[in-house]
């Protein structure tokens, strides 16, 4: 199995369980090793006492982008440590993109950047985060729990 | 109406309109001047493809919790910046508790601290943020809206 | 004056009353609207008790790149929130580079990323920050005091 | 050698061999297990291109605090990904205060969160971040440099 191969199984898996990347409507546009590009729609159920879309909703399908990035090389990883800087707000029934490159891969860290754009191409959000890379692997059965 | 029975109000506007926080099962436990405190049971379908809460849903809850103190004083705040670090991992069913409390309030900006801690008090998420103060009313019909 | 023209000379001017980057050494490589390149030879006196070039520093090269790339359009712009995030450790005596590039400009806030490498070109550490854009001029005489 | 004599000594060695912090005339207040409060007084060669003291040097002085703090407990940590927000510009002659607490403390990572004030008490920075915890001790000679 090659890296291509591999990233897409990782991640069609971990996509398969993620029932908190589901319940949101989150698909998967591409995926590759060390990145991926995933869609939401936003929904009236997404959004806050505002009006516009909860930055809890945007936050999660950015974090899903990396999670999804971060687990394609095959071994387990975990957000450590997260930032998000909210540039447009963006309301139902959009639907927005998230895109997750790798800006850095080290033994134990990773560092991941996610670009939040609308349906115009307007970018809403810039997220940047770490995770800590386990001694687990995403494909073997044992790692369907890791707490 | 004093400052406490106007948080009380603000919030309590604030969470009947954030279908957000109410389909994840969001709930206010206290609320004043600058200060939140809410809980939120895990559900297995606030979890990921690693089998535990995903981060986006903690990074929800706090997000609210942020959301709320910092609309507690009557002027609409949206968020800025923000920054969490997860430091344990949290599963399905567990109940978690969100602290918010103001840092720092300024005319334009204000800056907040949120404490996530598991149902045994044990701290599994730090977040800090920083939120922009419109020139708008929670309690005005019209800011119903802000896009 | 085109924005090229603007950018350079605005960028000369701030590192012309820049008592803090000069006192480091920091010098300017390449400045254009938006973007800025400056290195900085790491000296012993920049040296932590662990023995590596302290991460303050690193920090405040990096910071003066987003300073020299925000300040570049003409309006004086000051952070905000930074975040930083360090991969390798570097020493004395090495020279290292912070290339910063805008990855958002609005009318009130901008935001910037900055990459710090090693002389082999090898990234040490990733920046990202936030700016609030003011009234003022970076080219008008009185704003050489924004307190 | 208990743990608050033990704090003070590994602060008092890592204090004597900081360059970088004692070039800065940074001085230590007062050091504990997990704790550090130290201040700096704002000199001209501080000051960047606006006239006020460098967003860097600020940083400089938080990243010690977490750093003394950090490392008070015997064991070397080194700076992971840190966030800084900036409140209030401070000038030349002032004195600024930095108090580092500890947020969490883990085998492998910890969290601290520094508070930088003014000579009047005011808040003019917040600084949160993480360390990564390395199996080497402070006090080992062999530590003098981790690179």
């Amino acid at each position: 199995m090659d890296a291509s191969e591999l990233a897409e199984q990782c991640v069609r898996v971990l996509h398969g369980r993620d029932l908190a990347a589901r319940s949101l409507g989150i698909r998967i546009l591409e995926s590759g090793p060390g990145e991926s590009r995933l869609s939401m729609q936003v929904r009236q159920d997404m959004c806050n006492g505002h009006g516009i879309c909860h930055g809890g909703v945007l936050f999660t399908l950015a974090d899903t982008a990396m999670a999804y990035a971060s687990n394609s090389r095959g071994q387990v990883a975990v957000a450590s440590t997260v930032q998000i800087d909210y540039l447009r707000s963006v309301n139902y029934p959009e639907t927005v993109i998230a895109q997750a490159e790798e800006t850095y891969r080290g033994r134990r860290k990773g560092s991941y950047q996610v670009s939040v754009s609308d349906g115009a191409g307007l970018k809403i959000a810039h997220f940047y985060g770490t995770v800590a890379i386990l001694d687990k692997q995403v494909l073997d059965k044992q790692s369907g729990d890791i707490s």
